[in-house]
């Protein structure tokens, strides 16, 4: 299975590209949209995201991850197996919290390349032809590497929100599993108690839960918490 | 085939998570992303549209049927089986006009559950793996029920708009074949004439023509009628 | 492989309609979303993006190609073979450029009908299914024709913008290849030079490039020029 994790927004012609030549180049292999609207550049937002939305997936996936503001700079390409799955990317902090998560934990540069490199399109002509040869069970050139590791450093969670998604529901970068229970949230001049669904709370309440990927999200039983608290990616949170 | 039918929205991640679950679970199957940016929430616009837009699939299609604000809560899990084709989703009234105009009719509770089930993704984590045993011939855990029946009581056709698509074209809950030739439709201040299609009248004339789905449909010629009529999903409308 | 290249929208559920045709008609082929937000009724920005977009597809590809605000109107269907690739649609000037720029060309008008067309939805009654035909070894019933030319005449290439991507850059109708590389671009009161790639120039400086399939692209470095220089399209560039 072969992943896309992109912010290369859900129109236009650059995921349909990625499929073209997944489709000739891996024929049969399903290819799954997991993200094409990751927040715009925001490498640091794509990196908190990318273990929690990807722990699912079978041994063997192959991740295809582009958020590559310095496409056709002289950052390097990775090829990053941890915990038994591919992650194809470039080499720019994308995928610093998976690799720190990681029980185990190999990184390549990428030295394979494509007869036609384009100077801004590296997720059509390098990751996507790489993530191909891994699904077939190739391994292209490639040298074991250090992965450039962020400065300043970052922190284990991001108290931060990453995401707003369609409900208008705000996803943090905090894992909820590492929170007590009756943390509270605050977040602008709003603090937040927890539930656990949500059912229990009432119409129009704001509360913060665990989601579906054991993140912490900030939601209002069937309203739009980003609208109500104002809360845009990149707000900081804060647990009390 | 599997059939989506969400208001997940055309953004990331969850129809990818159902996607990556059915890849998994039923592989080889096709699986169609038929709608994803129903009205939020609105069981009711999404319980209209649900006939007309299912009609054409072939028997043994089975439709993942997402719109579950009360998601979490004690709502029943169904399974629905109309006219040869099944449909999985919550017992909130969302399948309620499709089984009161089905001929063949049988519903079931869902008594199947997965090992792990999150309190706010039955999408992913009940209906879809449901859907992937049905393709597969298998049927999980079940017993007949009745479905639950809105209250109070919903029309027979719903005179309200239900859907405005990507050219502003207004879809509403009315049957064109139930309707007169020479049945005029008002909305707001605005009375419309049917049309048989739109090359049929002039660019920026508004009417309403039966739309390729057999539902009443208000539209303009090379123009946008939702900003021109100012029309929002909910608007009631008239038939005279 | 099936190409689809419309103005139908990301959302549903037109687009999900020809992949549920494609998924009865043409099993187990590949369909592609190459775009599907082209600007609406934007037959001519749609012609111009066609030869650029698709060149890269395998011969034997069948693209499904709907910008067709004539839908319904005695505008006729056509199929078209261009250097060893077919393409489906309205005779309105879609394959236009494609035709004028094909080393090898036929051109047939497509006289198949099915049992039930609707008068608005030819995209999916029509040309998926022809298309379905198309990549199973079989030719539906046509004519040879000649296909209708603009009037009055299109340039070589169009010194427009055609589409507005995600990160907010400009696509032009100009091929790159065709101008000098010092060549300046100008849009409104602004004057842009060439760059190969986004990380030469500062972030926040605009400049024009060869995009990755070689059409001019006004860009802004890690910003979105389209907010910042207010381009919308249909603007027009001159090349100076």
């Amino acid at each position: 299975m072969i992943v896309l994790y992109t912010d290369f927004g859900p129109g236009g012609p650059y995921v349909g590209q990625l499929h073209a030549l997944l489709a000739q180049q891996a024929p049969g292999i399903a290819v799954i949209d997991l993200f094409h609207d990751l927040p715009r550049h925001d490498i640091r937002a794509a990196a908190y995201l990318l273990p929690a939305y990807t722990q699912g997936f079978p041994p063997g996936t192959v991740h295809v991850c582009v958020v590559d503001p310095g496409v056709g700079s002289e950052r390097r390409a990775l090829l990053v197996k941890a915990d038994h799955r591919w992650y194809v990317g470039p080499d720019n902090g994308l995928f610093h919290v998976l690799a720190r998560r990681a029980r185990e934990l190999e990184c390549f540069e990428i030295l394979w390349r494509p007869r036609q490199l384009s100077a801004s399109f590296h997720g059509r002509d390098l990751f996507a032809p790489v993530a191909a040869q891994l699904v077939r069970g190739l391994v292209p050139a490639s040298a074991p590497v250090a992965m450039t590791v962020p400065v300043p450093d970052w922190p284990e969670d991001l108290p931060q929100v990453l995401y707003i998604d369609h409900f208008g529901n705000a996803i943090t970068g905090l894992r909820a599993d590492r929170m007590v229970k009756n943390a509270r949230l605050q977040i602008g001049d709003t603090t937040l108690t927890c539930a656990r669904t949500f059912s229990e709370t009432g119409a129009g309440a704001g509360f913060w839960y665990e989601n579906s990927n054991g993140l912490a999200e900030i939601a209002i039983n069937q309203g739009r918490a980003s609208a109500k608290f104002n809360i845009a990616v990149g707000d900081p949170v804060r647990v009390s």
